[in-house]
């Protein structure tokens, strides 16, 4: 663990298990690091739970936002008033580093582009996975930030990848793989074949290079890529069959099963998105990763990173054929 | 294992490591199954290497079709000459009665397509996998029969898995369900949103239900759906996917792992397709699963459930928005 403060806004309202298990998982997150201090964004009764469970000292890194209404359905904007606008609203007004947010995905992305903005040229921002493999972390995107396998995305994704790879998780050089049906050139459908000549003529940040197509497999293994560039279709559904892959196995492996927290990329702002169904651990670990974020500073080196990338509007654009919703 | 003869055409030269895996795999196959015969279609220096390891009795379930020529490039139909090329003539002319090959998917297809003719309506046959869990076997399809997600092919999917589930595997009233990023009606990218009300009124055979959306879990751990229907891209790579989780976490569950062969639906003929890299308890899956469908006659029947079904020229047509390649 990195030394340094870092101050994450916690959504109690967020998850299918909330507020139980996000009062479970920030209790973890704060024994865990005497460096970490939480905003808890939520009922005052809820953040109570929190902190009669923790020592004096402990309690003196725990700060309370007093909000009551969780955001709401996920296919709408989230209420004003809601927890999750309140956590992005304190990152910005500077009271947190950070956000959690176990709730609906779509209504956290929503309000941290509200709040935040995004990135220049960034329409839907990205959802970055991290799983443990033998040969180190393997970096997966995108897992669920925009589902539709549009080439000029794709491309975006191995600038992404290779930038968060390397200042997120200290990876030399990160070897960038596009995700296909087999390793040879040609193979894949059209997205990805159109793709995949744009990520060979891409040039990536911090001494990244394409390796070119790579399979299944390897997200687990890990031995051919560092960084394995997706849609937000392919990557979702992928991580929740290794989940359930490890769980027909009897648990995960030790090095670390499938994560359940991930990074939100293309907004101004540091903010981890866990699943819905996260245990106390996945809260945890979505703090923890919060302010790992924070303390490298990672959000705004990638983006610092990707300004200097050639801008969007290259041909790429004129193979991306999605039309507006 | 069913009783009643089963003659399996193996294709010698198919295959990563063929022919020594395939060799390897047609010896434990011809063991293990005392109603198993064999057609050989290869170099006869390769098939002498599997009758010189069996015993007399073993050796008179074994027949030879001697050919020399491997397929091809995958990206080429295979060549007139080529072992898949016979194998396929050996089923069409009664010499054998189901196919094997490890060679490429794509060849493979292609000579089933042009020997068997392919049924009405189908434009490219499917690869219909079959996963084993907790709850009893998921089909998953397709698994790289044709990669583009388009709606009308996936309601075929439904149908064509649901038949393969009840006719294959015995599954009663077979749970139909459409992989997406989540259980609730509207998750997904625009082929699943607009596949998903195509599926909910499809009439599916055999009794079988539409379930709704399920995800990635579903796959390995089966308790909502007994049918997992995506495109041919998806399929592919969570196949890879898991099989890469279950190598990390110290191997398959006892039940068995990802599988390595898959049925080939759509074309006339019972046609087993195994993974360019299996070993040889994978080819000897191969050849099991082959003399199974054809002791049920699986290929047949969900041909001919299928033929009472609804014609493709329906309302779905209109949503497919895949240009010819």
């Amino acid at each position: 663990m990195e030394p340094g403060t870092a101050r994450i806004a916690v959504d109690l309202l967020g998850g299918d298990d909330a507020p139980a298990v996000v009062v479970d998982g920030a209790l973890r997150a704060v024994r865990a690091d005497p460096d970490l201090h939480l905003l808890l964004v939520g009922p005052t009764e809820v953040a109570a739970a929190v902190t009669d469970a923790l020592t004096p000292v402990q309690r003196a890194r725990i700060t309370v936002r007093p909000v009551h209404a969780a955001a709401g359905p996920a296919h709408h904007a989230p209420r004003a008033d809601s927890t999750v606008r309140a956590a992005v609203a304190a990152v910005r007004d500077g009271t947190a580093d950070a956000l959690v947010s176990a709730g609906s995905t779509g209504a956290t992305v929503s309000a941290a582009a509200l709040g935040f903005g995004r990135w220049d040229d960034v329409r839907h921002p990205a959802l970055v996975a991290t799983l443990p493999a033998v040969s180190g972390p393997v970096v997966l995107l995108d897992v669920g930030g925009s589902l539709e396998p549009r080439p000029a995305t794709l491309a975006r994704h191995a600038l992404l990848g290779a930038a968060y790879a390397a200042v997120a998780h200290a990876v030399a050089a990160p070897r960038v793989g596009l995700l296909s049906v087999g390793t040879e050139a040609g193979k894949g459908d059209r997205p990805r074949k159109a793709a995949d000549p744009l990520l060979a003529a891409a040039t990536l940040p911090c001494g990244a290079r394409y390796v070119g197509l790579v399979e299944g497999y390897d997200l687990s293994i890990g031995a051919r890529a560092d960084v394995v560039v997706t849609d937000g279709f392919t990557g979702n559904v992928l991580l929740k069959a290794i989940e359930g892959a490890y769980a027909m196995a009897g648990g995960p492996p030790e090095i670390g099963g499938a994560p359940r927290a991930a990074a939100l990329l293309g907004v101004a702002g540091t903010v981890v998105v866990c699943h819905g169904a996260a245990e106390p651990a996945d809260v945890a670990s979505g703090i923890a990763l919060a302010a790992h974020l924070w303390r490298r500073r990672a959000t705004d080196r990638v983006r610092a990173l990707l300004a200097g990338a050639p801008a969007h509007s290259s041909p790429s654009d004129s193979i991306d054929t999605e039309v507006s919703p």
